[in-house]
C-alpha cells in the first residue's frame, strides 16, 4: 500500500484572521522517486509572519500560495531516498522551498545541505543560523548599521528575529531597547539576553517609556510590527536615523483600508533612511553570515529560544500563535522525530 | 530720518491654509552698521514648500519660526554697506538664513558670495544653481541614483525642483514621467523640458495614467507631494526601487490626524529604499554641484522658469502660490530692482 503524505492546502484566503477552514488537511500518495530527486521526510517546518503573507492575494515579494496549494514554509527534513548523487540518503537538507507537508519530493539542486556543527543542533539551523538569524543579522547591519553607543529600538523583541536582533546590537556595543508583550518576555530579554531595556506594550505607554529608555533619541529602529508602535517610534528618531523595515505584522490580518503610518513625515524631517527588506536578497551572503552566527551561539554569546508544536496536524492551529503572541522565540512544527545520531 | 526696514512678521501660527492675519507687516529703523557686519539690500526673496513647515510648530528640522520673529526665507541682495573687509560693497550675496525684509543685517562671514557667470542672471542663483537646483540635483543623484533605461516619476514635475529633477533624470539616460496640475503645465514639461510623459493629476486619474506611461513599473520617485498620488506611485514601484523624499507637500496644511500612505506596505514587500533628505545636508558639495548645474544650463541641457511677484509688500499672498499651484517654476518675490551692471 502506497504510503501517504499528509499535506496542509491552502483552501481560501483568510479574511483577517487566519481561520478554521482557510487551510485543509489531506493525504496523497508518496510518489516514486525521479531521477535526479530526493525524497525528503519533513523533521521540522518553520511557522512565520510571511506566512500569513503567502496565504492573502495582497500585492507580495513572491507569487502568493494559489488556492488547492499546499502551503508553502520553510522546512527542515533528512533525505529517506535519493536519486541524485550528491545528496546521500540520511543528509539533513532544507528544501529551497518547503511545504507543509510530511514529504518534500524535490530535485536534489533544490535542497541545502545542513552542515553539521558539534554543539548546534539541527533546530538551531531553523532559528539562529538560519533565515531567522540571517533576517537580523543582514537588517540589522547591512541597513540599520548601528554605531558603538548609539541607541537601537526592536520591535516583537522577544521574537524569534527581534531577539537575534537586540542581541547583535549589544555586540556591536549599542543601547538596546525592546518593546514586547507581557513581563515574562520582558524579562527575558532584559535579564537573559542582556537588552538594556525593556518595555511591555501590554501594560505601558509605549511612548512614555521610549522617551524614559531612550533619553538621546532612537538611531536604529528594526521593525518588524508597524502599526501605533512604529508611530511611537518614528516620532522619536533622531536625524540620519536608520530604519530596517522587516515586517509590519500588526497589519497582516488588516481587513479594509490600510492605514499608512500618521508619523511619515519625520522621515522626511529627520533625514530617516527606511529600507524594506527581504532575507532572500542576501542569499549570496548566507554561508558568511551562518559563520559569524554560529560562532556567536557557541561562544555563548547569542541565545536563542525555540518553541517546538509537536505534529503536523497542529500546524494550522500552531500558525495563530505568531499573532497572539503566545510564544517564544523561534515557532517550529515538530513533524517527525529527529533521527538518533 | 532713519530709513525704515518692512518686514514680515510671524503673528500667529496658521491653522490649515495661511490665512490674512498670520503674518503682519510692520516697520523697524534699519539699524547702523556694526563692525564686521554687511547691510543687505534685498533684492528677491525666495518662496518655497517649507516656510509653511517653519510656519508651523510641527515636529521639524530646523526649529520653527517663533511668533514675532521676521519670517525666515532665503533671500539674495546686494551690500548696501560693509564693515567686512572681505565682503565688498556692491556685491550680490546670499545670507545663510534670511528673513522677509527689505535689509538685513549680518556678520561678513554670514553671508555667501554668488559668483558672477556670463549669462546666468541673479535670478539663477535663486532657482536652478541655488537651493532648487540643489535639492533636485542631490536628492535625485545621491539617493535616487537613477540608471539608464530605468523608469523615474517626479511630483509636482513643473515646480521650481521637480522640472529640474526630471531633466537631470533625462540627462542621465532615464525615462521620465512628470505628475503635475493641468494642462499647460503639462504642456510645458513634456513639450519643452523634454519629459517623456506627463500626467495631469486634475484631469487624469493618476494610478490608471502611471500604468500606461509606466509599463515597466517605477524604479525613481522622487517625491514632493505625498497623499494620494504617493499611494497611487507607491502601488506601482519596483523591487528594490528608490524614492527620495524630498517633500510632502499636501500635507503640509492638513490639520487633525495626519493620515499616512496606506501602501506603506510596498516598502518591505518591493524592498524600496526611502531617504528623507533636506538640502542643507549636502552643504560641503554645493560649489560641485554648482558648478555641473551652470554647465548644463549654458549648454542649453536644462531650462528653469522662474515667476517674481513684486513687491515685498505681496509677500504673505504670494506665498499662497505655492499651494494652489498658480505659478510656475521657482516663486520669488521681486523686493528692489537689480542694479544695473
Amino acid at each position: 500500500m502506497a504510503r501517504m503524505n499528509r499535506q496542509w492546502i491552502l483552501k481560501r484566503r483568510p479574511e483577517g484572521d487566519i481561520a478554521d477552514g482557510d487551510l485543509a488537511f489531506v493525504e496523497t500518495p508518496v510518489p516514486a522517486t525521479p531521477d535526479g530527486h530526493v525524497l525528503v521526510r519533513t523533521l521540522y517546518l518553520s511557522l512565520d509572519p510571511t506566512n500569513r503573507i503567502w496565504m492573502s492575494d495582497m500585492d507580495q515579494y513572491m507569487p502568493p500560495v494559489e488556492i488547492g496549494d499546499v502551503m508553502r514554509g520553510g522546512a527542515v527534513g533528512v533525505v529517506e531516498d535519493s536519486k541524485d548523487p550528491n545528496v546521500p540518503v540520511g543528509a539533513i537538507v532544507a528544501p529551497m522551498i518547503g511545504g507543509w507537508q510530511d514529504w518534500h519530493l524535490l530535485p536534489g539542486a533544490m535542497v541545502r545541505q545542513i552542515p553539521q556543527i558539534p554543539g548546534l543542533p539541527v533546530t538551531a539551523f531553523m532559528s539562529v543560523v538560519g533565515l531567522t538569524g540571517w533576517t537580523a543579522y543582514f537588517g540589522l547591519l547591512d541597513i540599520g548599521k548601528p554605531k558603538a553607543g548609539e541607541t537601537v529600538v526592536v520591535s516583537a523583541a522577544a521574537g524569534a528575529v527581534g531577539s537575534i536582533v537586540g542581541q547583535i546590537a549589544k555586540l556591536k556595543g549599542a543601547r538596546v531597547v525592546g518593546i514586547a508583550g507581557g513581563p515574562e518576555k520582558c524579562r527575558w530579554i532584559k535579564d537573559d539576553l542582556g537588552f538594556d531595556a525593556a518595555i511591555d506594550y501590554k501594560n505601558e505607554d509605549v511612548g512614555a517609556a521610549l522617551d524614559k529608555h531612550c533619553p538621546d533619541g532612537i538611531d536604529v529602529n528594526f521593525e518588524n510590527v508597524g502599526g501605533e508602535i512604529m508611530d511611537a517610534i518614528l516620532a522619536r528618531m533622531n536625524n540620519f536615523s536608520r530604519m530596517p523595515l522587516c515586517g509590519l505584522i500588526s497589519t497582516y490580518n488588516d481587513t479594509g483600508e490600510r492605514k499608512g503610518p500618521s508619523n511619515f513625515q519625520q522621515i522626511l524631517m529627520k533625514r530617516i533612511l527606511v529600507k524594506g527588506f527581504i532575507v532572500i536578497d542576501y542569499m549570496s551572503e548566507f554561508e558568511k553570515a551562518s559563520m559569524e552566527l554560529a560562532q556567536w551561539v557557541l561562544e555563548g554569546r547569542i541565545k536563542y529560544k525555540v518553541h517546538v508544536e509537536p505534529g503536523l496536524e497542529n500546524a494550522a492551529k500552531a500558525v495563530k500563535l505568531l499573532f497572539n503572541g503566545r510564544h517564544d522565540g523561534k515557532l517550529l512544527v515538530g513533524v517527525t522525530p529527529e533521527p538518533s545520531a
